[in-house]
């Protein structure tokens, strides 16, 4: 391509309302403008990076065993309805009404057009499992767009969705494009972790997130630092183990503790660590309250008790509620003397304090020599606190580290969640009604798109990898006026071109300083510059990922290149 | 592809409200769904041809220097208020606003997006000219969306867009282009004409329309039976010469033709042939009233008349204003004694009418032996009238056909139509500030799909061309659960597949009817049956397009079918 051809407008300032680098560089160096907030056009060089990633989709996909077809973005509000997502999606979901005053939602996703479309078209279980995809423009009005690609409004996604008779078939199918979303983000060269998420009130149990490790992720993810396992924080099991100190228990005292309230205040004014004190909670779980403790430097983590009660919703109680249930303020409250009708439940690592601290249920007083075996009754001890940094692998190996991610892909088992909300029914073997049991797998293209900018770039612009980058090679003249090295430069163009080397070569009459910083705000991986030395066929080939400079002469140039390529 | 893993839901019944062969059968065969009305959902075959489309646009659009890039979907309503059509689209143009309240259009076109585009980006001449495409969703809300793809409501859309400097540029960029969609619709196999079409209000010289030939088009096309001239009916100039009788003029009479109005009744009562009468028609051309006169076999193309007189509208007078102005009533007008405030136009087909029959501005009267030369004054001759088949072409090679038209593809000289509106300028050399010179370019992608459906068809289904067709070769066992069938089927599906061709493997357990019938309706180009003769590794290969058939060792197929695919 040549450069005088297309349309790269680079900019030497940082945009003012880019606060990433990757939304930075990629407005920068030309790959993308802003239509409006959230919404982005993907200028030539970006729309090339997108390709390369949709190919790779694509190939994986299909190496699953996924079958590609292409659902509209208009959708009739009918089938939102049935699912029941009209109601309860909220603001996110765009709608409209066409010309008739029927109502359309944009697609956000796809659940409810492809359940309708496999509801109609496969009625037996000869026809299941079936695994589904498109490579799709999506929309969704987020409240905040920010980030660029990362959060917009109107984004590209590979949406996939899978139907089965069975439970088992469903694994197989998940295990599948767990192991081709891994080679996807892989083959993008970006550091992620797949990472046990949260399945929410869809009741599957297995569900991953596939996170790129950045410190301007929105998600926290615990990892170890020695094996593959990664979780959201808020799924992390916590296996740690306490060891009892070996003190004699002392006897429980009821100390006045006069305005101190939270473990800070009361650790430090009865002079103990927050290690000895004991956090008591009250939440409202679904209709019933119930008082939860965790040790003082520890924190509650409400999916784990939604999960132990099975619950819908999960509160901390208002005041108002706790004076009424308990007599008195959220500051004072403890296990001892909390009356039979409230239902405890601790963390393991109560059990461990020994002679501990804890509310008295009366303001302004605190307990003091607190065994939980010894003054608890009715106490029920389990995980549920947030797993932290230094604590042991869930998995059995290493120990926990935190790192920030960005989602790209999740798979989920969705289980019968829209089969049987929209009846998407098939007969089994012995002639029987059965919902079809889904799962559903995405990939945020154009954010990966991002994500592989953010994290592949240095001070001097972007860095791509040699397979997602725009073009390999970008051919400089340093004097494009010069007839020696414009016509040397033209040579190399086509004689690579013909070898299938994606070319961009810099036809521009611009001063060389621009068109160097230009090919490395571009980064693309290998420039050729063709200079003063072009009288004897000597141009000079430079590594944009580490600097390295080689002069050659163009007969050598084509081995060169084609080493370095093929080594990537 | 197994075909087992995939969705190809055939039909064996025409469903009811496809009126097209290209509808019904893209629906039987299962390439496509209906969402809702003028909306679809390609199924994966569906989606394979669309690749296939979209594979040879790009070649072709990359080869005449077009970029590709990527606008979105939601575009926001001041673009639109800026170059005005936010007021004149009508609601063919879906509107819808977000969380904000703000205004959206979803992109029926993108003038306005890239005009601002490349406002915003290109300054200077020296980076023009600049031909931009992308392949996107359209959204045009159709008040009778109808024939499947042919005219819905969500669509596929190459669009391109060239900004230039100068006129000369333009007509390069539009003459290459040009070419470029020639060769795209040449390799999609379909019979089609470049017609010269009407560039409307906006100014431009040049405007081609690319019509694929066929019954069900909406367009009638005159062309030439002998060389490329084509064009739209009311753009085809007339360049007939007409042969005065050779019969001496007879005296003028005004004769009784009581309740005889139009050329047929007044004809057929006075007994002369349409062609010796005379029509006279009073239009109102922007404010002004002209009687327009052409032969009784003639019909007047109103385009002509706006093109002559430079025109914003042309209707035909009201009984009312021609009351006032002629004081007579429509049937009755005539050129004889009309005054001279009503100016008249004659097509010149009327000069060489001898003793003709005309109106005679009052009711139940007609003239007789009307000669134009010496009964007419302040008459102009013009070419005013429709061309009709028969009529010479107006290259001067053949004779005028018709045919009607499905509009594939457009190319257009936009002129300064958007950029002045916008603002989109540039320095030119003399660092005047100038507006930029557009053009604009358009290919139905899912239109183009259709049309070759509709082409490609016979009593049993679908005809792909091989370039075009989902998959190359359809192997079929005629009984899968025969281990000598299905493992001959399975190694043939396998070897083709490595030796890269696009195989479907009929795996599924139905009779060999059903799969036959499948196999047809989808249209395959060679098809490979594996059956009694397994055991001899004796197979049968079909021809879809030819039903020839051949029985081969397997041994002999690659070659035998290497042969088949590369002489497409």
């Amino acid at each position: 391509m040549k450069q005088s051809m297309t349309l790269i407008p680079t900019l030497r300032e940082v945009p003012a309302d880019a606060e990433v680098k990757s939304h930075q560089l990629l407005l920068r160096a030309g790959f993308m403008r802003q239509n409006s907030s959230g919404i982005y056009s993907y200028l030539p060089l970006g729309r090339q990076v997108l390709q390369k990633i949709e190919a790779i989709v694509r190939e994986e996909m299909d190496g699953a065993g996924a079958v590609e077809l292409l659902m509209p973005a208009l959708q009739q509000a009918e089938l939102w309805q049935e699912s029941g997502r009209w109601y309860t999606y909220g603001p996110e979901l765009m709608r409209m009404k066409d010309r008739h005053q029927r109502d359309f939602a944009l697609g956000a996703t796809h659940e409810e057009v492809i359940t309708s479309l496999v509801r109609d078209e496969v009625k037996s279980y000869k026809r299941l499992p079936l695994t589904l995809y498109q490579i799709q423009t999506k929309f969704r009005d987020e409240k905040r767009p920010r980030f660029g690609l990362l959060r917009g409004r109107e984004f590209i996604m590979k949406d996939a969705y899978s139907f089965h008779a069975n439970q088992e078939s469903l694994d197989e199918v998940y295990n599948k494009l767990f192991t081709a979303y891994s080679n996807i983000f892989r083959r993008c060269g970006l550091n992620f972790r797949a990472v046990i998420a949260d399945s929410g009130a869809m009741g599957g149990k297995d569900t991953h997130e596939f996170m790129v490790l950045s410190d301007i992720g929105e998600d926290t993810i615990a990892y170890s630092d020695t094996s593959d396992y990664a979780a959201n924080i808020e799924m992390a099991p916590v296996t740690a183990t306490y060891q009892k100190a070996d003190e004699p228990y002392r006897e429980l005292e009821k100390v006045h503790t006069e305005n101190q309230k939270s473990i800070e205040e009361v650790s430090s004014y009865l002079k103990v660590s927050p290690e000895s004190c004991i956090k008591s909670l009250l939440f409202r779980i679904d209709e019933k309250l119930v008082l939860v403790l965790v040790r003082g430097d520890h924190e509650v983590n409400d999916i784990k008790l939604k999960n132990l009660f099975n619950a819908g919703t999960v509160d901390l109680a208002t005041p108002e509620e706790t004076k009424a249930a308990m007599n008195c303020a959220v500051g004072s409250l403890g296990p001892i003397g909390s009356g039979d009708n409230i239902e405890i439940v601790a963390d393991h690592a109560v059990r461990a304090v020994v002679n501990g601290v804890c509310g008295a249920n009366q303001e302004d007083f605190h307990f003091v020599n607190v065994n939980s075996d010894r003054d608890f009754s009715h106490v029920k001890f389990e995980d549920l606190r947030f797993i932290q940094e230094g604590d042991p692998s869930p998995d059995g190996e290493g120990t926990i580290k935190f790192a920030m991610g960005i989602e790209v892909g999740h798979v989920f088992k969705l289980g019968t969640r829209y089969s049987e909300a929209m009846q998407a029914t098939f007969l089994d073997e012995n002639g029987r009604t059965q919902p079809m049991i889904m799962g559903c797998y995405g990939i945020g293209v154009s954010r990966t798109l991002a994500a592989v900018a953010e994290q592949f770039n240095d001070e001097k612009g972007l860095v791509w990898p040699a397979n997602l980058a725009p073009f390999q090679l970008h051919i400089i003249p340093v004097n494009i006026k010069d007839e020696i090295q414009s016509s040397l430069a033209s040579e190399l163009y086509s004689s690579l071109k013909v070898s299938g080397y994606e070319v961009l070569f810099d036809d521009r009459q611009e001063r060389p300083g621009v068109k160097f910083a230009d090919s490395d705000l571009i980064g693309i991986p290998v420039r050729i510059t063709v200079g003063k030395r072009a009288a004897e066929g000597i141009v000079e080939m430079k590594i944009r990922k580490t600097g390295e400079v080689l002069e050659l002469h163009k007969d050598e140039l084509p081995a060169v290149i084609e080493k370095f390529i093929s080594n990537r």
